[in-house]
């Protein structure tokens, strides 16, 4: 099998398809979600959705754009969800495109039961997160052998737009030694915080990752101490995906990206040579 | 562009590129995976990487197996590690293909810093991860309005095959209202009472997906309680995936798969219908 062999699944008129559309790369789509462009009569799309991306619908599929857009109100969820509603009982294949992961933070799950109460078929196909896919880009590793064996995603801010109350960030912050926090910037003074009363480091390296795996990808590295002032400095606008802990020391030995550019990169970033290749 | 249309980038003789291949589906994988499929003279794969995907490899390509086999001693870390550069330095397009994420419990760092330190040039393309993509088809969403702010990954073993030590489980049990386990069958029975301990009710409920994404592709209901009887009865072998929270009791609504197959699902799993829709 090739990839020009690879048929993928039917798409049924009628039913609607959550699926997740990476993290910007248009490399990082899966081939379901390229087959699911290809059969597409209606494509409803998110604003951290790229034009590249978009670019594979198959010609005369009908594009809704279902974002945020600068100032304007965006469609309501409950809306965006009785769209796909009628374009499924239109007889239509509807392709529901999600930047990331339809399931990580992207309110994919929602969406799904008001089908489910209109029954309305689905099928969902998994993206590679901004968590995963913005990190490996910025050669920051999710796990490593010496740093964390845990590793969690939340988010920093929940529907109303406040930083969640009901998250105990304080058991988080001392549970898992690499935070990834998606939606970060705007309450950023308020959570870097609450990580310091948690007893993290004002030293603990801290990357904001933006445009991730994007070809203007941007990283800036600093320290939860530092933060707040090296983000003033920075022309650094959300959204960003942020990661807090040690991890973010590794890129001086695994920013590949840079290296293309140029960047000489470190063997042994954790100074811990002896201890690493062993097992 | 179509896919037709995706060149993808030049895998350049002499780099190594670490690629995650994802959790089993051969749809799943990123055009950047098939790309350097279609590239590679060298393919070191694990055991999680199965047959469909290695059949896109490049026809006259040499297959190197790095996993575990049953009984036989498996390749250490530093011999994978070296057979990259080995190859790499013989003029070689080299791809390293990861189950999942080379990032995510993969041991990507580690080879990347190899690769370093004898001056291999790398990149690292991401994958899904089986916590990704083996919940999306069992449908059970990672994050979910109204149940979590906070996602956990760990790992159930660590490089010695012990439950890890050095992690804090009762705070991360505290701080992650869903928890994704890797690796987490042969010590279950300690993670299970590590939980317990940290007050994760026993009327929890917990899903144990096997052979995630795959058509054989196994889900095992259960509860914190009642998990070591309901393992015992079933016949799931490792690896699988586990999840803990009340993430799990979404699938009664989400479960796509099952619905293929004649389950009916309910549009309310959470009994908490008034709210679902609003915002």
């Amino acid at each position: 099998m090739s990839r020009a062999a690879f048929k993928g699944e039917t798409f049924r008129p009628g039913t609607v398809w959550l699926v997740g559309a990476g993290p910007g790369d248009p490399g990082l789509l899966t081939l379901h979600a390229v087959s699911a462009l290809e059969q597409a009569d209606v494509v409803v799309y998110d604003a951290l959705v790229g034009r590249q991306v978009l670019a594979m619908a198959r010609k005369g599929a009908e594009l809704h754009y279902a974002g945020k857009r600068g100032g304007k109100p965006s469609p309501s969820q409950r809306d965006i969800s009785l769209l796909l509603v009628e374009k499924a009982k239109a007889g239509k294949r509807v392709l529901r495109l999600k930047g990331g992961d339809p399931f990580v933070f992207g309110r994919g799950g929602e969406e799904a039961l008001t089908l489910v109460e209109h029954s309305v078929p689905f099928r969902v196909v998994p993206g590679i997160s901004a968590g995963l896919g913005g990190l490996a880009y910025a050669g920051i590793p999710l796990t490593h052998r010496g740093i964390n064996q845990a590793v969690a995603f939340v988010t920093g801010h929940d529907a109303t737009g406040a930083v969640p109350d009901a998250q105990d960030w304080k058991a988080l912050a001392q549970g898992s030694p690499v935070l990834v926090i998606y939606m970060a910037m705007k309450h950023w003074a308020l959570i870097r915080e609450r990580l310091l009363a948690a007893g993290r480091p004002a030293g603990e390296p801290v990357a904001f990752i933006r445009d991730a795996t994007l070809p203007d990808q941007q990283v800036l590295e600093t320290t939860l101490g530092n933060s707040l002032a090296d983000l003033d400095r920075s022309a650094l606008e959300p959204p960003a995906v942020v990661v807090v802990g040690k991890a973010v020391t590794m890129r001086a030995g695994l920013d590949w990206l840079g290296a293309l550019g140029g960047r000489v990169l470190i063997a042994d970033p954790l100074g811990e040579r002896a201890e690493r290749d062993t097992g």
